[in-house]
């Protein structure tokens, strides 16, 4: 990449972390958690999300961001399988939301009655990575089908985020996916990454992910 | 994302263009053919690419392009089957190649010793069909796991593939996938997208899909 083109890159990433600090700050005041979700394109984003929501509304007032290029269908489909307010955000063709974004989207929503934000960012391993949208958490989500050296070629995503989500565990009879090996990768690029593995569809261990994330809610907002 | 970012972006591709221009033409008066391979990450490029260039190198001389973030293991695993030469490009992070950065990378070739030159693009649906990396074909893969809606959420990665393949077609019993469906929605993007389904680890239709790249490579050469 030719010098002219980072130079560009870093003023605009200098922008977007401070513009990412503040809406972290001012969700904090308003005592709001706001959950990044960020996974390659079918890691089974929307899937999990359901299941999750479904767990953790009965204790969290929630509202959902859903980022995509273009297509309607995500909020629709959250709204309709877990009841919560959510909102579809087009990114016009950028692979990935800044914090200017979120804070836009998130006029949509009645902010004095949310505890709980959650963000599923664009279906990518690169560039959301690399953009803060303001959130408290990154969790990322990593299918088995993608293969368990996917740490080693996308460094940045393991390194920023807090949860690592191992899905799609009810395929591991049709593909060569070492979980063990899988996890050290990912404790290379951060030793303090916490992993879970689940099935959405099969609903294993969701509970105890949803557990986890409740923890780390609750810990935040009676702080 | 707000006005200036765009701004910034629409010159960076508008002399991006420029340059692919430039290469496709100098490929072009030394007799090269260049193919670029999109896809998601772990979608089965790697894979796929083996099959396709243990099948074609009998007629064409071919140097091979390994584009990640970081890692070495997929240049070092296509020489090791296949024989023929690759080198690795690191991005630095970034989340596409551009064409200044193919023409850097092909100096490292005997570049008066190939026909064929093939680009194993970063692993992202989004930001490498921006870029017109200079080549003559986009070939994009999409693999079941990550289901058949993927035309409708990353619109223009198919709308500048000529050609799109269906990749691990041996797990459709494990997925909900429609097949004619994904080909209508491919369609829907790029009417005249020629699409493809494979197997790679079960050599299920790699077969036609080399035949179908011989017939182009070989209608441009003798051109």
């Amino acid at each position: 990449m030719d010098f002219k083109t980072v130079t560009v890159k870093e003023n605009i990433l200098i922008e977007n972390n401070k513009k990412a600090e503040e809406l972290r700050k001012n969700l904090q005041e308003k005592g709001i958690f706001f959950i990044n979700v960020m996974a390659s394109p079918g890691a089974g984003k929307t899937t999990l999300l359901t299941e999750l929501i479904n767990n953790l509304k009965k204790d969290f007032k929630i509202g959902v961001m859903e980022a995509d290029i273009d297509g309607d269908v995500d909020a629709e489909r959250i709204t309709k399988l877990t009841g919560v307010p959510s909102i579809q955000i087009h990114t016009s063709g950028a692979c990935h939301l800044t914090a200017q974004m979120v804070e836009d989207a998130i006029k949509e929503f009645d902010i004095d009655n949310l505890d709980l934000l959650i963000l599923e960012n664009v279906g990518n391993l690169v560039c959301p990575a690399e953009f803060d949208t303001g959130s408290h958490l990154n969790m990322m989500l990593l299918s088995v089908p993608e293969g368990h050296d996917k740490p080693l070629k996308y460094p940045l995503m393991f390194q920023v985020s807090k949860i690592a989500v191992i899905t799609k565990i009810d395929t591991l009879p049709v593909f060569k996916f070492d979980i063990d090996l899988c996890k050290e990768y990912i404790h290379r690029r951060n030793k303090d990454t916490e992993v879970y593995v689940v099935s959405a569809l099969k609903k294993k261990g969701v509970t105890e992910l949803a557990d986890a994330l409740r923890k780390q809610i609750n810990k935040y907002l009676l702080s």
